[in-house]
């Protein structure tokens, strides 16, 4: 099998998705929290430590995130949401950031975040 | 005229959008189903054939897809949406996805899918 | 402190967000009007200028945008975005764009536009 120039790298494959897909220098990937169950700070929490997971498995970290688009269902969620944003994203290293509340498919989750950040 | 270090390529160039743009080894493209007066399951099948074409178009495949974001407005066809979806994406390849339920500016469709892929 | 090979160049860094990142050639930035109390039309074109000024900012211009997607929360000012819009976009360049009608979290504002553009 012959090496193509710009290999992609897949981590986490499913059926569905996969966890993060790394090109050229480049990461995409989406969390929503593991514990649904969770109430929303609790969920906030956890999906920032499993972003802070995700980019250290494919060697990146929080200072090379380029660009977050973040889906908050609910609207009254978005204060608390970024007190604990604000106290993550490392001082300077702030992304390009949107935030809509719109409808996950994921029903019961109180976040999904669609993150793109740089690699090396 | 003199030619960029990295040109953009776009296909499909209307006043309001292209149909895909490539830059770097990566192309950016958006798909709603051709028909909108199909019923959902119709819908999906064929804008995933649309997307094959379009990933044939710019030298790229489904087994390159980086990222796609899923704009499914009715959350009743999301199982419908997935069954076809799961048996679309090649074992082993699946992009980065994302899914949220709102509503198009195309209106009448059942699906817009923003999509972007690598190519070479 | 050794210079990375991609280097990230952030412009506008707040505590919470970048006003434009910068990574390989390619700018990732997102856009409101910066006044939310003027009537739609006007926001749009406000914010049409200001994406005019942060692409000369980084080094780019309307003819690089590659992907654009519009988050239009009221569907009722479709038609007047699209107006100044096709009369915005330099014909021959017009990117990938997807259009969805959401709540922003950015209270008051008619729209939000979040950009991926080329650079050099």
């Amino acid at each position: 099998m012959t090496k193509a120039a710009n290999p992609i790298e897949r981590y986490g494959v499913t059926r569905r998705w996969s966890d993060a897909v790394v090109h050229k220098d480049t990461v995409y990937f989406v969390e929503v929290p593991e514990d649904s169950s969770l109430d929303p700070k609790s969920q906030f929490r956890m999906v920032m430590k499993q972003i802070d997971e995700r980019l250290a498995q494919v060697g990146s970290d929080r200072t090379r995130l380029l660009q977050v688009m973040i889906y908050l269902p609910n609207p009254a969620d978005l204060s608390d949401f970024n007190e604990l944003w604000d106290n993550w994203i490392p001082n300077g290293h702030a992304p390009s950031r949107a935030c809509v509340h719109t409808q996950l498919a994921a029903t019961g989750y109180c976040v999904e975040l669609v993150v793109t950040a740089a690699i090396g």
